[in-house]
């Protein structure tokens, strides 16, 4: 690499860090990403735990230079798709497991390690024409996550308790105005902020890069919020928005990143966001056991086999 | 579509649901799916749970009218690959949860859903040379069972209450009479329906369109029954028929629908129905601590792995 | 198949078995596999549970003469690739399940399945230029030790109870020579034995094949014990080895078997032992609430990982 190529690369790096921010709503946009970094910033301080903000800034850097020491195909990496997993182990970590030096080792460690898990999950779901999505962030970090349950020094103090029969309180405020908080948390939980504030950067994030993202995006949330109230979901689930950031991913995925716009693509993506609330609600249940938070599997699950068995287009009769 | 094409169609279609009920075990035979559906009614009024029966129906429809509504290959369709996985949608839903509108919409949504799923489980199993069996249903289903734990409008009345020890009282009833009892609710099972009367049906069933499907599903539940009292699992199980039904469906699989007739073919087959019993109490016990059925997901996992390291023709020495 | 042939077959035998036993840790080499079964021998005598030896033979001849009798592929069988998966087998029926004729038969029906399932699994991964490793083994071995608990006539008389809340006493005597018995032990648990002799004729065995495969079996095993000490594991774990054996075999199949030396292949080697130990607590806190041991599948996932995402060479300038 001679010198010109390497300052090129010194001066674009914060630039690609931002754009790895932004893919994890599939934007390749850097100013989407500053915005979802500055919500991440916003909503962890608002919640008095500033140090998710601080990891996810650490993630996105440990994944996406692990990208360039492994010498991965540049273009992905100017995509920022070395670090969108990355900047979600970074605001995984500090929500679930508590703050210890140990605790960042693994962060770091676990960071690094989704650039090439995805490397491999990509290789290996190339032949379905789908990729792995965040997965390659949810399958690392179950495996730390529960790790924590056998060592002590890494203590998982905010993960739920283990529990066998699941006791449901429906309770929930149906105030507009609480509605509309739930709706924009719904939105701010994809990066595991509980803030309407964030959710609402979010959102404007998307706008700057795609309407279609931005009306999904919201479309998703909303949804979700009508069929968990619908079906009686927990309160407290619905009140933090935790029926709502697989669905949002799944809205975006389905009506804008992985198709062209029209009516069966909207009904399509209706659906999809509908049977991920289900998939969401599903993977709580079977979770319980082992304490352990579904992370955005529903979302990777559902869109996955929405992408798989794809509406065909009818053939027209003339 | 012409009008003549479009006639046709609707002749066809009651035809084709029954074929639909029919693949449920791989007989592309109205007359087959006929005396099913037959049982089917029979069983579940037998039981006091008619609904059943009702749920199979609407099941059988829903998921065929996707198959045409997504413009799927209409040769699939016309031989009921559509719908087998939706009848037993059907039937599952109302064994399971409360009889509620909320319950049928999601009948509904899961059967239709059914049909996507399996065009996309069968492309990825395609480079294997196999196929998904009933695991679209198996699959779907398991997402709103699972979901009713966290839904309080969608309550998993039938389900087993989730356990961590699994107490086991093996004291079965061996009289002869009982024997053939538990031996033809073994098969009626395959529908969910817990009904001597009814597994004979199939049995009469299965035996119109193919002798060798009728005697080898006889002997998957039988050697089912023999293996289960062998090993002494629990009484109530033995006498419901639980340990038959993936039997019975890895012995047709293996037996009839995948392989041509011989001495080899049939071993094959019973060690691939003694396995099926084990990895019957297997799951039993894995998905005990989230009260969840594990719908014929044994059979599906026996026969793939039977028909991929499929028993090779010895070389002969000439 | 003439006469000569024939008498050739028996005179080599017993070779195909004991390369069988090393093909364990990678090792094509009877000697080896003769020094790890006096290994096995000496440390099931050791513990007073002999029979874990002869589980092992059982295991080994059972699982070899299936790949005679299904005709698979002669030089695979020469390799003594039929048979590591079923001396596994055999050593694992006895160290968890009561001594019993129905044991026995079980045992040698899984011995046998482990060598068309290693088929068929490695059918399933070729195009990911991977292999199934022990895999056929832990699968095969997870529905027996799964369907014990519903069978009291297959009691699982030494496996773990089920739990939910996991109760981690991380107390462990750090005296440089108890050190070296949990760094020994973590070799021996390969084969199930809690023996640090058995550890030593392990490391002896690995020598005579291959230095390299014997070093990194040795790094797997202390790398293991480090960091397991410094997140605070379990102190019974630690001490009988239990974070040790999958991070041996991690160890050489990416240090040895699958790769060239140098630096790259050493750092690559020593990040996964590392990840290995985090993915064994964590699969060890999935399985406590079925009582089900992990077996060796913690190395299965990782070594896939990390052989799927395999560290590319740098392209150089020139």
């Amino acid at each position: 690499m001679n010198n010109a190529t390497m300052q090129n690369k010194v001066h674009e790096f914060p630039k690609v860090l931002l754009r790895g921010v932004g893919q994890v709503m599939f934007q390749d946009d850097a100013r989407t990403g500053l915005l979802f970094m500055i919500g991440i910033f916003w909503g962890a301080y608002e919640e008095g735990n500033g140090i998710v903000a601080w990891g996810a800034l650490v993630g996105i850097i440990a994944s996406t230079i692990t990208g360039y020491i492994l010498a991965l195909p540049d273009d992905k990496g100017a995509q920022g798709l070395w670090g969108f997993n990355g900047v979600l182990v970074g605001c995984a970590f500090p929500t679930f497991l508590g703050n210890t030096p140990l605790m960042w080792m693994v962060l770091i460690l676990c960071s690094a390690m989704s650039t090439w898990v995805r490397a491999g999950f990509n290789k290996t779901l190339q032949p379905l024409k789908i990729n792995s999505l965040t997965f390659p962030f949810v399958f690392t970090t179950w495996i730390f996550l529960l790790s924590a349950r056998e060592f002590s020094a890494l203590a998982p103090v905010h993960l739920n308790v283990p529990e066998i029969s699941i006791q449901i309180n429906s309770d929930v405020n149906h105030g507009v105005a609480n509605l509309v908080a739930y709706w924009l948390k719904g939105i701010s939980q994809v990066f595991l902020i509980n803030s309407a504030a964030s959710g609402a950067l979010f959102l404007i994030g998307l706008a700057v890069s795609s309407h279609r993202a931005a009306i999904w995006g919201a479309v998703g949330s909303a949804v979700a919020l009508i069929v968990a109230i619908a079906y009686k979901a927990s309160g407290a689930d619905i009140s933090t928005g935790m029926y709502g950031f697989s669905a949002v991913l799944t809205g975006i995925a389905l009506g804008q990143a992985y198709s062209a716009p029209g009516w069966r693509t909207s009904i399509w993506t209706l659906v999809g966001i509908v049977v991920t609330v289900f998939a969401q609600a599903a993977m709580n249940a079977l979770f319980a056991p082992f304490g352990l938070a579904t992370l955005t599997a529903p979302f990777c699950v559902v869109t996955w086999i929405f992408l798989i068995g794809r509406l065909r287009k009818r053939k027209t009769a003339k």
